[in-house]
């Protein structure tokens, strides 16, 4: 177990959690203090250590995925909804339901651009809870930038099934799926912050009080 | 306060919890056990709501951006700092910093697209830190669709700044900043499962075995 975790870069903490908690295949006892485990292990543990520590799964929701992996007869569109709910647990404005008219807000949206997508899509519920709020707190200037996101959001979707679709074979496809799921959303969320200030600066120059880190300064704030 | 709570629809706990949180300005006290608030509360009240229920902020990330938002002479480029580092602190890839190579694969990116922007911008390393999960892993397919990754995110940027500066005065441009900066990245992975969804389904034609809404059979997986 040691060389387990040597070999993976993971503590043997965790390593012992993950195996506790099932996200990795015992490995095989060769005596009574002796257990191998092969280079899959070592790309599994790799794999689970990414969707929890990175991706921001819980156990449960890493295991729904990771069973996702493993069942050889799940249809590549059904593994595509597990990871979608799996890596929609994690968001908080999934945990209360959106109201009516902002879900037919998002219909209307997905009708006017003639797209194809079944009601328990978890994207639906998400996408019209953030626009109930920004219309419940008067920011209505935020919900005219749907347009943009959606047209953001086919880019996204088409680079990330791209992706699934250069793979190999169904396992490598639906590990490709599950990964990207859970860690894409934060790639853009990242990439968003570095467009944001390039932008920003081009739209609003800096007066030269303000050429200043603000990471240095936040505390100091009032 | 019970009027309070009734006319911005939180529950009386909350209210309590984020008054004493300071989150809220205090009331005016009219009487022993009468307190007024006014409607500038019930819109505090609701954006607090937002912040923390939906855009899942901490309770002193929420201070942090409100703070941005009360400070009259905070630049609005400063602002922005504020608002993207207290929303990519629930984000678990900030956790942990992103080794050397993958912070210079971001710069890479940033200089061939000419974007100027900071070391610190915090965006960097939480971008760095999927791009070197997914080399790890070997999924460098995902890491493959970084330029359409980043041409989304440019697309979004250019909105988030465009809603800005649609606004009247400087208190409600950062209301926006900070309220879009936390719910955008939220709004946005919703919109990228609906449009997944839509192009999946055009990419790989469903067997009609699968036509089953997996919500319906997750819980009977193996």
């Amino acid at each position: 177990m040691s060389e387990l975790s040597e070999r993976s870069g993971v503590p043997i903490a965790s390593v012992k959690f993950y195996l506790r908690e099932r996200l990795l295949p015992s490995g095989t006892k060769t005596s009574a203090n002796q257990t191998n485990y092969s280079d899959a292990h070592v790309d599994r543990l790799r794999v689970v250590r990414a969707l929890i520590e990175v991706g921001g799964l819980s156990v449960s929701s890493a295991r729904a995925v990771l069973s996702a992996v493993d069942t050889e007869d799940m249809p590549l569109d059904w593994a595509f909804g597990v990871a979608q709910r799996a890596a929609s647990k994690s968001i908080p404005a999934a945990e209360v339901p959106a109201g009516a008219s902002a879900l037919a807000e998002v219909d209307r949206l997905v009708d006017e651009r003639g797209w194809n997508v079944t009601e328990g899509n978890p994207g639906r519920a998400i996408a019209a809870r953030v626009i109930e709020t920004y219309r419940l707190i008067g920011q209505d200037v935020l919900v005219d930038s749907l347009p943009a996101y959606a047209d953001a959001a086919v880019i996204i979707a088409e680079a990330d099934l791209a992706a699934v679709a250069r793979r190999p074979d169904r396992a490598s496809m639906v590990e490709t799926v599950v990964v990207g799921e859970s860690l894409g959303d934060t790639l853009l969320a990242g990439l968003r912050r570095i467009a944001q200030e390039h932008i920003s600066r081009s739209l609003f120059p800096v007066p030269p009080s303000a050429l200043v880190d603000p990471t240095e300064c936040e505390d100091e704030l009032p």
